[in-house]
């Protein structure tokens, strides 16, 4: 199984993503890695944390797309940039996986500029999973298509249950339909079609009708689809609270508990950081591709890298890909 | 000043409604409260709360519209409900400000229906106040308005403004656009063409540009603004997550501190819960209704109403209105 990873995208490449490719492929059995970005660059940190002798091969990519440039016109103007070096390797089926935290406009562009969309796919969603006290939910799409149609959010649907069933072991999975009100009347045109889409497809069974904001949390569906604008201000209002709250209950478990009862402060908050952090989950698949792209944090650290690696490997393994045309057929 | 309160709306109607308007009517100088709702329900709950003596009267409503239905339909089959009630007393100026923890969607739509709205104002808004560390910020629209036009936005954009000014005392708002990146070509159609409203208007200089979701918690505007299917369910994840978050600090906090710490424990979440939970702000304006409207959560109990009723008083007392007439004359 052969992973192509983007070692220039993310806040702080270099060094921290390729360190966290090195430490997948040093876990990860079977594994082998190739480090897309400028050779002068990447070789020697491969040398730094000592991956040489393990399957890692670096493929020359000299142009770097910034993380705040206007994604289609980053790809035109660098055509030698890591992120398209990353879809050609992927279009050329010389990689099974890509991953990138560069740039998620630019990844995304690339995807739809290289075109390789599973049969019958009208266009990619990218999912995250959100931690629910019953377990994970998938979002999707949360940014890759901010005006889609409703046939765009049904195709959300049908991947979010495969990727339910194969990477969340949900037998079962309940789609749910982001909406303002659980009433079937209620939301825009783009959702009111939505909802017929679903109860007149093969997953009428498995819809749940609308679902609103506050039931991500308490286990009401185990997908939950919605237009990529509203994906991604969701996802990102997530992040935001969740930094406000953590940090909120470190200065009032601080102020409150006195000097001797700092490790058990430590504890607690450390355990609520891990359960809300991104970087367990390590990434987010676009969906919809022949191949698997996972998209990153900008933020990502070696540890995020490294997850999203071996998620990238497991998508393959699991066969994620394949049950997808298969359910793609009933309809 | 005359504050009607719809004594049936909200999950817990009518008891904690009561008891709350009595409450603020025993606690604010100067206020007169119109309870509206079933005389013979009513009356009984208004001595039980000794709100006798007070000045409150009642005005029968005798028909009540339920939490769950659908908001046009229900005005319709029910001319004679509390909802409908409190936006007449508003339309013949009997009222100063109407107080409703009802079905969000009826109230909205009383108000479309009544059309009393500020001279100019195209369609009104909900505002809410969100927590942030840095001072509250108010986003605008939360549900009113699920297809607005570029136009809308930068009224609320402008109404939000004002009661920043007048409410959280900021002296110069920054106003920012919820969008999917902060870069000015991101978005979809309506946020482009709000984006160059605002850079074209007597508002660019409180124009801060786009605001990402996580952007909301940090103080990078006071005054967020997007449209009614974003900002609902915005709102409605802060709410659930908010709930999913206290609860599993609370299971953390217990689990690691030894029993005679918990007097601390208690205090910890206690002072945490204080600063997210909803009933601390009371109700939402309706903006752009000549008149006040606040809007509750429906789960409002007698503290969060009594705090809607004052917080409507309040609005009344700083002239919100007239300043957003002043706002929209310089237009």
């Amino acid at each position: 199984m052969k992973v192509a990873l983007d070692a220039m995208g993310g806040d702080f490449a270099p060094s921290p993503v390729v360190q966290g490719g090195v430490e997948a492929v040093a876990q990860y059995d079977g594994l082998e890695l190739v480090l897309v970005g400028p050779e002068d660059v990447v070789r020697p940190l491969v040398a730094e944390f000592r991956g040489e002798g393990l399957p890692i091969s670096v493929v020359h990519a000299p142009q770097v797309v910034d993380m705040h440039e206007s994604p289609a016109e980053a790809l035109r103007r660098k055509p030698q940039s890591s992120i398209m070096k990353c879809w050609e390797l992927l279009a050329r089926r010389e990689v099974d996986a890509i991953v990138s935290a560069g740039n998620t406009g630019a990844v995304v562009a690339g995807g739809l500029f290289t075109r390789r969309f599973l049969p019958g796919i009208k266009r990619p969603g990218i999912a995250v999973s959100i931690p629910a006290p019953t377990g994970a939910c998938v979002l999707i799409d949360v940014g890759a298509n901010t005006t889609p149609r409703p046939e765009h959010l049904f195709q959300y649907g049908l991947m979010g249950l495969v990727y339910a069933q194969k990477i969340h072991q949900v037998e079962h999975p309940r789609i749910g339909l982001l909406n303002v009100g659980t009433e079937d009347v209620k939301g825009n045109e783009l959702t009111k079609e939505t909802h017929r889409l679903f109860n007149s497809s093969h997953l009428a069974e498995n819809f749940v009708g609308n679902i609103e904001g506050r039931d991500i949390f308490v286990g009401k569906a185990d997908v939950i689809v919605c237009d990529g604008f509203v994906g991604n201000v969701v996802l990102k209002v997530c992040e935001g609270l969740v930094e406000m709250m953590l940090r909120t209950t470190a200065e009032e478990l601080l102020r409150r508990f006195p000097g001797d009862m700092s490790g058990h402060v430590r504890e607690c908050f450390q355990s609520l950081s891990q359960r809300y952090h991104y970087s367990t989950y390590g990434g987010a698949p676009l969906l919809g591709i022949d191949g698997i792209c996972m998209i990153c944090h900008g933020s990502s650290d070696a540890h995020a890298i490294r997850n999203a690696v071996r998620a990238a490997a497991e998508f393959v393994r699991l066969g994620v890909n394949a049950a997808i045309k298969q359910e793609l057929a009933l309809d």
